[in-house]
């Protein structure tokens, strides 16, 4: 092979030299189609051997949809454990993927932003997936301007930033479910009720907040305390002990999710604070967990099937796949009262 | 090969070297293709010695690569949730894909055994991953053939059936926590003590339950009650009220996993009876929520971020990826002993 007037190779020496035809090394090499072993080891060693390597034209060729939505998650990977509101996410998702082929792709990246940008350069350069799926809307969230400029389509589960719009799945009257619970422990006689709200970083966090505030003055009341925790189950239960152990404690806590309502209640019991009789408490997500407690936790209901479910509609059928249904409404947030919350002493 | 224009190695040096054809190289570089150990060893031999590595070419081209590993699951879509251990499983396996740019590709394709089939059939003809995980390790599975015909690389988390090998992933020494267990219930001095298995056609659930019975016998005890339950929350509260219920109840229950603990702890608090006591309980599994609880579980510690670990590891180090490290040791299953149980009334 001699004299090559220009020493870069083409797809078409590949083919030649394999002994095959151009598409057919375009798709073995893009791994599609099935070739019997031998003609892909045979464009492999062909390729290798004149070290050739798809062009980025190749790579797009590939068009190709991979039936894979990506999920890049910036936390621990003990995160779906620790917080199994993903989880549930992920299932309602799971429920329209999988009978249309299509998985998901979960990279769990670790808490160094870098990280989180990288995997969606890759997610993207390399086509792995077809569509992301976001969820913890952030303040000032990078993600949207980035997966913009990526070309990738994108779903947000939650409310979007402001300044910083993407497609959003979220609940309508968001503030619904907060309401109850704050006019529930009123009506139960509480007059000192403290919020243990997620990190600061998150756009939910101020919501929760803010509605939670507006409806204790709604009412003519203050927030006897208020804590922004990690979302850590230990931390979670540190702050309440030093709630309790306050000189004018809180007679009722409302907690931004389940599993720190869960570390709440075995911090009051540690004291040998009875739930609900001395304390009441009010968990959100309304995860299954809450119905294996003794007492059965009452908690802010929120449709994590449906937002689940939804953002995987919306993105399918922005990929134009057929027969898929518009995407479900997702309920409101709701209170769901069961036995954690009782009449104040 | 005396006279080489130049000291590029090429894959026809390994294959010549190794004495096997350049096709084998590109397969068992490339993990593809089921190879005899001990050719395999003599190519990465031969490809190391000769300072060889899949050309950046090479490596594009692998094409083949997806960079992904699948985990196909045949449940319902909660069961992410309804069963965390997945959730750690999950975790281990991704604190070692992450690093590399590796993702994991999840179908959650429900119950139908013919869902399952066509999923790994999918991945393997569309290529969609290079490998995949199993988890929960079945009576007569029919995964280990069906993968072999696929040329599928797998590891399976956990025990294989006796008659369908599989590489597997499993703890040294698997009884050790459920004898510590019995031993320690005997020792508080428990006579009457229960087992709630897992579903029949899991393979653990044999040896599980094979273990605690032999253990007792060995005490000269016989167990006062067994019962299989389908890992559900609900059916396990029902079933344990029953046993309570009993002429003759048990004073210690020990249960294949920390959620079925969690759901028995709070039927026997509905019949007002205190754990630990009244009942001591022993889980399996070690999830983080049984330390949230009052009274902290003492339970049958899985390793199960190791588990993860390794079955990611033995997958990267087939497929090729350099500067894999081996996978690490599974630690045996570990007896921690916390709240839960306590001396027999």
């Amino acid at each position: 092979m001699a004299q090559r007037k220009t020493n870069r190779t083409t797809i078409s020496d590949v083919a030649a030299l394999a002994g095959v035809s151009v598409s057919a090394v375009s798709k073995i090499v893009n791994g599609k189609g099935s070739f019997p072993e031998a003609t892909r080891a045979r464009v492999l060693w062909a390729a290798d051997r004149l070290r050739w390597s798809p062009s980025a034209a190749a790579v797009a060729l590939r068009g190709a949809k991979t039936r894979a939505i990506g999920m890049v998650v910036n936390r621990a990977p003990d995160l779906l454990n620790a917080d199994p509101h993903f989880a549930l996410l992920i299932a309602g998702m799971e429920s329209e993927l999988a009978p249309r082929d299509y998985g998901l792709l979960l990279h769990i990246v670790g808490e160094h932003p870098e990280a989180e940008e990288r995997a969606y350069r890759r997610l993207a350069d390399e086509r792995r997936v077809d569509a992301v799926v976001l969820t913890e809307s952030r303040v000032n969230d990078p993600r949207a301007a980035l997966l913009r400029d990526l070309r990738m389509p994108a779903v947000l589960i939650g409310t979007p930033w402001r300044t910083h719009p993407i497609p959003a799945v979220e609940a309508a009257d968001r503030e619904q479910g907060m309401k109850d619970a704050v006019d529930h422990l009123v009506d139960l006689g509480h007059r000192r009720i403290a919020y243990v709200s997620g990190p600061e970083d998150r756009v939910h966090t101020g919501h929760r907040r803010r509605t939670f505030t507006d409806r204790l003055h709604h009412h003519g009341l203050l927030p006897s305390h208020t804590l922004a925790s990690d979302f850590a189950a230990r931390t979670t239960g540190a702050a309440v002990t030093q709630m309790l152990l306050d000189d004018s404690p809180p007679t009722a806590i409302v907690f931004a999710n389940d599993m720190m309502a869960l570390a709440g209640i075995s911090a009051a019991r540690r004291l040998g604070r009875d739930v609900p009789g001395d304390l009441s408490v009010v968990g959100h997500d309304d995860l299954p967990l809450g119905q294996l407690l003794h007492p059965q936790l009452t908690t802010i209901r929120q449709d994590l099937d449906h937002m689940g479910r939804a953002a995987a509609l919306s993105l399918l059928r922005h990929l134009g796949e057929e027969d898929t249904p518009p995407p479900p409404t997702v309920t409101p947030p709701q209170l769901i009262i069961r036995e954690s919350t009782a009449k104040a002493r």
